[in-house]
């Protein structure tokens, strides 16, 4: 039998826009495979993930029966031991569910065993395990992309709570400040969200009429919703509005991790998603400059990084955490 | 040989004004003495924790030699291994140190193992071991004194960090806002802890010309302080100075546990400290009643609870963690 680090897994990250599958030999990616998301049903989605999943098995140039284990990290409300996936409102056909992604992805792959577990989560795993977070034991990962997520590893443990550990997205960084898609006011998410950022753009526009490119260069390139390479673009030509918006998030990130890092005392915080990983270093060097100012203890400050595996990192999570 | 459960110890809570002692039989308080912390430096004070650890020790009508350990918790910086404490600025002698407290405590009392830890977690692990967080695995406790000092429990384990863990005082929940006593601004403490409400009662007083009860109920009781009692006072006479002081106190506790527990996932907050304690129960309602809108998972809150030990918790907490 083969030792846990020549161990054969498949991951799959499950997103609203895209699905990213990988295989895993041990810690090192020998296969990989990205389809676009799509938006006509669970049934097509499922099949999408399993088209994926045979792609990278045969990228990889091994057997689906050579697999020890599949893992999937999806957003919304997970049943771990029922395999389930529900409340997932970017994910056409998993709104409401709950569907049974797990039973469905192993019958299709001749029974082999599947876990699921929250997208974030399998990203904060894949970069501890196999990415920047390597050499750390206690971490925060904080993923900017359309919303912001973050989990924790503390003592080598992945931190579970009770399901909802992790969430620095909607801790408050201004009480009763900027309006948050969950209802709340001020929370980091609010600022530092891509979508948020869309929905402040647009009031400053309309309501307070400053001038932005943002928008033309969204629908330039041919798109409906401002992307994170709508954004870096934007930033590249000086639009002011846009360097507002960053500016504000870089405060905002730099406040929330400070106040992690003070509760928390961590070695390492690392900086991704579809914001961070397109914005790079220079980002993650402004949230640190913003944050030192604000340490409790800033003769001993966790390092700040940017992710290693940039947006393979959930699928490699998924897939280490199911074979571990 | 007694079992752990029968298993004598005794502990002491090193504070800037008193050392309080206690002897347990397991989780049992058998006997506990308080004495004032003397002003007359390090010999002094080591003097009067062996007198006190004694009266404790008679009054649990038990032998010095039947201790299987000692625990001390003390502020300051800590050295585990030498048993030595330094830079604990409100406990005269051990300004800057290292004083070699456990082997003079150990000397003193036949050779008994002794054992040296920070306050605050000496206090968070009585309140876990022996008080008000005996059902949870996952808990903060928060003290509210003079300053604000946090611990944590995870996954059922005392979180150490790097040594500043459960540093909750000094996030920040007002970007910019009050100075702190640790140089920053908007820290937790420079709302919520009674050294910074009583410089605040100052400038309101002399800079802004609003008149308060809160300096003349100190000096008719004697103190050149503001302490609970005062302020315990001052809100029961209506005093509106004071009333804002612990308005404001309320509303960032309820911030920053609220942001704690949206990062942490908990199912315990415990509210204590001198100034926790004195308010008590109403006190911990309106702390909860500030951060419940702010949680991230309002329909699986933390239980609120007010501390079971008092102020015996911290040397409950230092036998405990002594015999463990």
């Amino acid at each position: 039998m083969a030792g846990p680090s020549e161990r054969l897994t498949a991951g799959v990250d499950l997103g609203g826009t895209k699905i990213q599958t990988v295989v895993m030999r041990g810690q090192e990616v020998v296969g990989s495979a990205r389809r676009e998301t799509p938006g006509t049903g669970a049934d097509a989605v499922i099949a999408t993930m399993v088209d994926s999943l045979k792609a990278s098995i045969a990228a990889a140039g091994i057997r689906t029966a050579d697999l020890a284990a599949v893992g999937i990290g999806s957003p919304g409300t997970i049943d771990l031991d029922a395999g389930t996936v529900g409340n997932s409102p970017n994910v056409h056909g998993f709104e409401t569910g709950p569907v049974a992604v797990g039973p469905a992805v192993s019958r299709a792959l001749g029974g082999v065993s599947v876990r699921i577990d929250n997208d974030v989560r399998t990203a904060v795993y894949g970069e501890w395990k196999c990415g920047a977070g390597r050499p750390y034991r206690d971490l925060l990962g904080v993923f900017v992309g359309t919303g912001v997520g973050g989990g924790l590893v503390l003592d080598g443990e992945l931190r579970e709570g009770h399901g909802a550990a992790g969430e620095i997205g909607h801790t408050i960084v201004k009480d009763q400040g900027r309006r948050c898609g969950c209802g709340k006011r001020g929370c980091l998410e609010a600022y530092a969200g891509r979508q948020r950022m869309e929905v402040t753009a647009r009031r400053w526009q309309d309501a307070r009429g400053r001038s932005t490119e943002l928008f033309r260069i969204m629908r330039r390139r041919g798109r409906d919703r401002v992307t994170s390479g709508t954004i870096a673009v934007a930033l590249e030509i000086g639009d002011e509005v846009t360097i507002r918006l960053i500016d504000r998030a870089v405060w905002a990130l730099g406040l929330a991790l400070a106040n992690a890092q003070n509760l928390l005392d961590l070695q390492a915080i690392i900086v991704g998603g579809g914001l961070g990983d397109r914005l790079g270093e220079p980002f993650v060097h402004r949230v640190q400059a913003a944050a030192t100012p604000r340490l409790h203890v800033p003769e001993r400050p966790p390092v700040f990084l940017p992710t290693e595996l940039g947006d393979l990192g959930g699928a490699v999570g998924a897939a280490v955490l199911a074979g571990s």
